[in-house]
């Protein structure tokens, strides 16, 4: 089948530490959110697919079935997916598959994760499993000592300074400021991003996304099927993935991630356009080095130039590329399974003109960059306005 | 892409309790017992899906990522995939899509499950947490329970007896004793199968499958490759999945699992066949009662006469259709994650006339009934000799 894949529908629960709500119930907040201008009912989509990252975070095995029977979708089709901090895009990959191997007509994609009801000691060691736990995690080693790393790296390599780090912050919350869902809705001064408490050298607590709880929806549909379940469907225009080494002793660099720039050059090979093509993207700015790694590694900017286009505000709305002007990972928050999904979300926002205070004038291209663990799992999808 | 998509190699790990293994090193196992007759590289194959039921049995999150590195393909697009006890065929059906939408050419489905590493009561937790935590699971229901209710409605309404499960239990085990990669190779009398323990009424200790290791991998391509890859393809004719709702309370009958019938139609309508053709099967046998209502949804025996056909051995290898004759989830195992694809090679090597003191003389069409949880996750799989 040729035939383009669409997104007609998207629903995002607010983004927090939502005490007293399960994963269930964040659920039912994000479809709950995308039955408000949807055309058709739940029974009318064909099946579904669950990202939920980790078990350990609520306690209950094989998420998909408790998840769809809550959303009311109990009797179709389901399946849980999960590529770490990658499994919300992993969702809509295997989604859009499914639409394209003509199993189904239209499927509802639902990534969500209950992260605080554990201690945010407890969720940094969960989430250090999805390191290597015979190698790795046994020796201290979690995820912002993994990105440490790629930030010493990049410093040493490009002359990255702390002040770029921050950059991104200042950034990050400035746009987490104006979006009424993000779990941190508040302005960081560069001096205070700068001079934040240190948790793993070079990267200080304005530099580490958050822990939150959060559900975000999208559901896909044949092309040709999308104006009856909207009226302004998006287009799904390539997906690329990529991949890399278990361990980064074995990697050539530490300054990119070789995953990334795979997925990107699939990306824009499937879909027929370039980095300059793009309009706005949310990139996995799980640390603020991830961002200006990903900036780079996207072909936005040439490597080592990422630092200081995001000093440069490069990437604030009205720069040569708006990223992550949500609030990203670091302020609108990062719910494991749901942020691959929360991209799809804002990027179907901003393509429709709905983003508010946040619109990108005449956002026609727009790009997801999503990665689990340190780039083993990575997801570039582009989604473009119309069909 | 109308283009079939075929199974060009396939690997198996022994089952068992394999102690001193962990996870990888299963994974490892499988991987080399396909490469044997794979006249490709591993270099060759284009990405990955990994299907692991539960992270907490080996304490390893993200398990895609350490796997792929583990058997060779490091570098390559992973992806995890969880389907409760169904895991393995999603795996498949993922692969599949992958392959159908056009995003690779050929992938490597790995299912791995490494069980034994805790106690059977804590894996028998672990595992009722895929039941619903929040209305079930408190209350002690576990999935000898979730069983035993399934039993008891299938002997009420059909005079299903006690001695028709036991004929299960003794078949399985009979071939079993013929499967060198069986966990558990020894025959069982129908009087000790009939007088042992109890576990959850009306259903003993040979009633129950295993909790077990292993692994199975199993390589997919388009069709038009398939040559170049093996000399002896199969080609999957057929994909159908159906589930159900969460709690079983809120199902019409317990007889029957609706979903394992959705799946079947939607399998044999695809592949354009039905139940008559079909020349063996590999049933999810995780209780004894399961395979007798698998044989019933599958439509090889009508509601109520799968126990009777059991009785009277028409589902060993010379009888209507030959189900589970490598010993089943009761004597081959069950690694939760592998089941689905352990099913698969065992398939194949039926249909290419490998099977040994198993094997069922010409047969050409092959389904496997992979079920989830109590029926939330079903995938039926119809393979065929050739292409």
């Amino acid at each position: 089948m040729s035939e383009n894949v669409s997104i007609v529908g998207a629903g995002h629960s607010k983004f927090g530490k939502r005490k007293g709500l399960g994963l269930r119930d964040l659920a039912f907040e994000a479809v709950a959110d995308l039955m408000k201008d949807f055309k058709k009912d739940l029974g009318d989509v064909d099946a579904s697919v669950i990202g939920v990252a980790g078990d350990e975070f609520s306690g209950q095995g094989a998420p998909a079935a408790v998840l769809m029977d809550e959303i009311g979708m109990a009797g179709k089709p389901t399946l849980r997916v999960e590529s770490a901090c990658a499994t919300g895009t992993a969702a809509i990959k295997s989604a859009y598959s499914w639409i394209k191997a003509g199993l189904y007509d239209s499927v509802m994609v639902l990534g969500v994760e209950k992260m605080t009801s554990v201690s945010s000691a407890r969720a940094t060691e969960l989430m250090a499993r999805a390191g290597d736990v015979r190698w790795e995690a046994p020796y201290g080693v979690s995820f912002p000592g993994y990105y440490a790393l790629l930030a010493s790296a990049h410093m040493k390599a490009y002359g990255t300074t702390r002040e770029m780090l921050s950059s991104v912050g200042v950034k990050n919350h400035h746009y987490g400021a104006k979006n009424p869902l993000a779990h941190i809705q508040k302005e960081v001064s560069l001096e205070e991003a700068m001079n934040a408490v240190p948790i793993a050298h070079p990267l200080n607590l304005y530099d580490c996304s958050l822990i939150s709880d959060g559900a975000a929806a999208v559901v896909l549909t044949k092309e040709s099927l999308a104006k009856e379940y909207t009226d302004d469907p998006i287009t799904i225009k390539g997906i690329g993935s990529g991949s890399d080494t278990m361990q980064m002793a074995a990697r050539s660099t530490l300054t990119s991630l070789s995953g990334a720039k795979t997925a990107a050059r699939k990306a824009y090979e499937m879909a027929g356009v370039t980095a300059a093509d793009v309009d706005i993207a949310e990139v996995h700015d799980c640390f603020t080095i991830a961002e200006i790694i990903a900036t780079e590694d996207l072909g936005f900017f040439e490597p080592g130039q990422g630092g200081p286009a995001a000093a440069d505000q490069q990437t604030y709305v009205g720069g040569k590329v708006a990223v992550n002007v949500d609030g990203g990972l670091k302020s609108k928050g990062h719910p494991l399974g749901a942020t691959g999904v929360s991209q799809a979300a804002e990027l179907r926002k901003q393509l429709l003109g709905e983003a508010g205070p946040r619109q990108v004038d005449g956002a026609d291209l727009a790009l997801s960059h999503n990665v689990g663990q340190t780039g083993q799992f990575v997801n570039v999808v582009l989604y473009e306005r119309g069909n």
